[in-house]
């Protein structure tokens, strides 16, 4: 079997160190979060949390007033525009809208998004009567199509393994897992694992390239089962980092 | 986005309860632990942690010479033999094989594994200049292609992030990871999870099908980056359970 310490930095045949600490991140306090989708459960969890932490945040839906009335719902300065407008207000902006409306989405907003730094969370998957199961987008993953339709943005990865219900259950301080993150640019991946660590108990941890999205998206199947099994709202930690 | 709370059994359509508690796990201290591959730093790993929890334990290899070699070096009753004789002999079959060689290897042990609870541990993955990335069997995972190669077994999928280094560091009297162990049927998938609750600080964790064994599999090129990230032997928690 091909044990995950193959190519460690450690193991010998070490490529140059890190640059610099991995957990020294940017400060980034200051940037408005556009949350695409913001409306569902996953991208309303994680704009309160967001917000909460004191960060600015702009929730986007296709109906402004929509986005407006859950803004509202949520309070915390967060406000609610259009997509396009969305895009347009926010340095940061999440992709939490249904896989189904994905492609079609990011397309649509390819101008407001160019130069932006976007963190796609979006999972593909399929239901069946025996549970999820991963849908593979013939791109590799959802990240690897929005990073084809957006070619003028940033694209990085994260947020996937998130309870949409610990996110939004206002009786908990602290959501107890790690994030990991992927992108292609140290510089944006960091500032993810930045936007993570505001999160009281979250931790963004920097996970590869886009081209291992997939598994990342698609672990959230499994996530599913483990769900129903332990009737439990799961996450994940990544041990020894 | 779909959550991943979606569908899960606190959610208002939910199915019945689960039959019995989930940690209520069998006893398995009496089985016999095979490991085809058991000469590989995953396979040696596993078969010094097992052994010193107390379990008889098999190492097979091609060559019987090898397999006893490396049982030697471990000590704790562990035995060498050739694989065919390693699976007549055990119980519970761990298959740490390279990826290149998984197909041939199960496929000449049909018959001597009939019967067996198969526990597959084998991540396919490529490597280039960018590091680590997934590869896809045709049959969707390496668990698939076991179950389809050997009808006649109880194939399940377990064991996937675990770092070899940590296992077979002898100064170290925990391993502080979860392990998912996939499957289709309850009663393999709970031996196998009280297989990995035998060795200290490890839990085992019901986390799907084996349609869903692709991703768990392939995050092990994550991992890969995490560890070259942080100069770390990375694991995972699953939280909330």
């Amino acid at each position: 079997m091909t044990s995950h310490d193959t190519g460690s930095a450690d193991s010998g045949a070490a490529p140059k160190p890190p640059a610099k600490d991995p957990w020294d991140l940017p400060d980034v306090s200051g940037l408005v979060v556009g949350v695409l989708g913001g409306t569902g459960d996953q991208g309303r969890g994680l704009a309160y949390r967001l917000a909460l932490a004191g960060q600015k945040v702009i929730i986007g839906s296709r109906a402004a007033e929509r986005a407006e009335a859950a803004a509202a719902g949520i309070g915390l300065g967060v406000e609610g525009l259009d997509n396009a407008e969305c895009a347009r207000r926010s340095d940061v902006v999440i992709v939490a809208v249904p896989w189904d409306g994905h492609a079609r989405t990011l397309e649509a907003l390819r101008t407001e998004l160019a130069g932006k730094l976007v963190v796609d969370c979006v999972n593909p998957l399929g239901f069946d009567k025996k549970g999820a199961y991963a849908v593979k987008p013939e791109e590799g993953s959802a990240a690897e199509q929005a990073a084809a339709l957006l070619p003028d943005s940033r694209v990085t990865a994260a947020f996937h393994h998130l309870s949409a219900v610990l996110l939004q259950d206002t009786s908990l301080d602290e959501i107890d897992t790690d994030v990991m993150v992927l992108g292609e640019s140290r510089a944006d991946t960091d500032v993810v694992q930045a936007l993570a660590a505001r999160i009281p108990g979250m931790r963004g941890v920097f996970a590869g390239r886009l081209r291992n999205a997939h598994q990342v998206e698609s672990l959230v199947a499994n996530l599913i089962s483990v769900n129903r099994r332990y009737k439990a709202h799961a996450g994940l930690r990544v041990t020894d980092v």
